[in-house]
């Protein structure tokens, strides 16, 4: 998508040499736009755990560009050897990532298979690419097939926006173009409806007022910031016409694990009689798990809900600050889940669903 | 309540001097604790203006002591001129809250009613002190019909301590002492009851994290800071027992006007069938109003979501941040309308009652 007016993706490799791997740094987004480069499997592992680079699609693909780099400055000899730790070292990067160790399986599978030690590093950066190209084909398609739901609710209203809802950010940051949850939106707004979207900033780590405001101004986009408290009110007062989130998980029943506060907006949706989408790629589906309660629920550290980064204008720059008395404690668990109930369809690359075991195997 | 061990309320005439009155500067909670005296009307007017005081009783208090200090510093002559003078320009410094021009109305009242012109600072001072005594004894009497509660369900619970809810500040910060919503939970917590206390942080303006979190801190009341988005989780997680908040203003029927973000915590309380009630004086009944999509919404300044404040500790000052893009608009409602279906029911100063029209007039 744009950045400055210039189509623009998550990672791509160096046009000017071939040895780098090129990154935007999503932690001083919005307040600087800082592409970085990639040398090594080192800057790579860093660049995942640091969170320079963040969403289940896009750490898939940095790593497998990882893997590409460690095999680029390693000797030829011992290439099956360094793949091996290189896949061990960035695993550990995000333990609870399954996209980047389906990724890394995936590489170490297709360059095991290659017996000339030579076109091993070759086949190393084709099964990047092929990732990239997957993941920006899949959410194309999710865009595609969630178009027609914003074509027909905006057809049903007589006047204004057709005002959408987004908890987090499922935008084309967190994957390598076009997002999950934003690929209708782009799609819509690329097609010249009249659209706005509500962005709820999503505390603790605000990626909704820092990543998803940021890539809807940047592509001209109408929307506006508001807190994870306002999207109940909004409906009450039917300024929403629809909510879409992404998922980390979702169960083989349609239970849905996303950024913790989405359950809230799935409940106002549903009292309020407000269509409630999840769009997703299948592969996110956990066909081993029936139940939400029975996905982990991950704890994050209890600072990112006690401080605040931000910026700072006098000073130009970056600041962390304390909100809380220093010796209250706090809590910080990453994702709840939304039963399927309170959802009114996944939006995939094969197509619309309903949130049922019926509906996603079909 | 305490404050460094010391018992405290929010507003006192300095003891040394009665030509002064005491309040905290509530602006630099929970990193400094500061206390301030008002000499003046005009130094009453900005601290009410300058939300050094804020929460609707203490609001009340405080211009009432405003009256006090603006009749002392007048000559006897033209005082009827000057309180008339008085009560106009506090009235302004907060148009929307009902409170004030109540207490302003009541000690012009009062103070015309005496001849005596050497009377009237006494009267003014006695409708001051009248005012805060009667505002704590309200918020006792909410602790002591709110309390039989909080023992019932303790009873029910097999070990740990009860869990509450709560969202904004509802504490004796925004009174003169005990608060509404809190004043259950520190009677409770005085007669050692083993208790501890979810605060909602409150985005945007974070009166939870620093307000509650601190009264609470100070009192010794175990809780725990969470984001507004993570109490549905925790009530899926059956970790909330109980959820109590205060309320701006109730309509006749029972909906609740109260901080943005109360009516989504209502849906999830309601969806895990835990215990939803409002602690509140019978003042802010608004017998006029049946409906609460009636309830006008004050939209605020988009400035305080689009930036936070907080304690930038390696300067050891209060800096300002701001956390979305700078071009990106925001939207900042004060509070949403919970309504009466959702509410378990009222903790008053006169007894605890359904949230309905026939429970509120009983």
């Amino acid at each position: 998508m744009l950045v400055n007016g210039q189509p623009t993706r998550t990672i791509w490799l160096d046009p000017d040499d071939p040895s780098k791997v090129c990154i935007i740094d999503q932690r001083h987004l919005p307040h600087d736009f800082k592409i970085i480069r990639l040398e090594s499997l080192t800057d790579t592992a860093n660049a995942i755990s640091d969170m320079k680079v963040r969403g289940a699609p896009l750490i898939g693909a940095t790593a497998a560009f990882g893997i590409y780099l460690a095999l680029l400055s390693a000797g030829q000899e011992n290439a099956d050897h360094l793949l091996d730790e290189a896949v061990e070292l960035l695993n550990k990067t995000r333990p609870t990532a399954v996209n980047l160790a389906w990724a890394t399986r995936r590489c170490q599978t297709a360059i095991r298979t290659v017996k000339d030690p030579g076109a091993k590093i070759e086949t190393a950066l084709q099964t990047a690419r092929d990732i990239c190209r997957e993941d920006i084909d899949i959410c194309y398609r999710i865009g595609q097939h969630g178009l027609p739901i914003l074509e027909a609710l905006a057809t049903r209203k007589p006047a204004g926006p057709l005002n959408i809802l987004t908890h987090c950010n499922a935008g084309w940051l967190a994957t390598v173009d076009w997002g999950t949850a934003t690929a209708p939106i782009y799609q819509a707004h690329q097609k010249g409806m009249d659209i706005h979207v509500w962005v709820d900033e999503t505390r603790p780590r605000n990626q909704g007022a820092s990543l998803t405001a940021w890539e809807l101004g940047q592509e001209g986009v109408p929307h506006t910031v508001i807190t994870d408290n306002m999207g109940g009110l909004l409906m009450q007062q039917g300024k929403v016409d629809l909510v879409i989130t992404g998922t980390d998980r979702t169960t083989s029943t349609g239970d849905v694990a996303n950024k913790i506060g989405t359950y809230l907006k799935a409940l106002a949706a549903f009292d309020n009689n407000i269509p409630f989408y999840v769009a997703l790629p299948t592969t996110s589906i956990d066909w081993q798990l029936k139940e939400g309660s029975d996905i982990p629920i991950e704890e994050r550290s209890a600072e990112e809900v006690k401080y605040i980064q931000g910026w700072h204008e006098d000073e130009g720059a970056i600041k962390k600050v304390l909100i809380t008395p220093p010796d209250s404690p706090a809590l910080n668990y990453g994702f709840d889940i939304t039963p399927a109930r309170l959802v009114t369809g996944f939006i995939t690359e094969k197509g619309v669903c309903e949130a049922s075991e019926g509906g996603l195997k079909d």
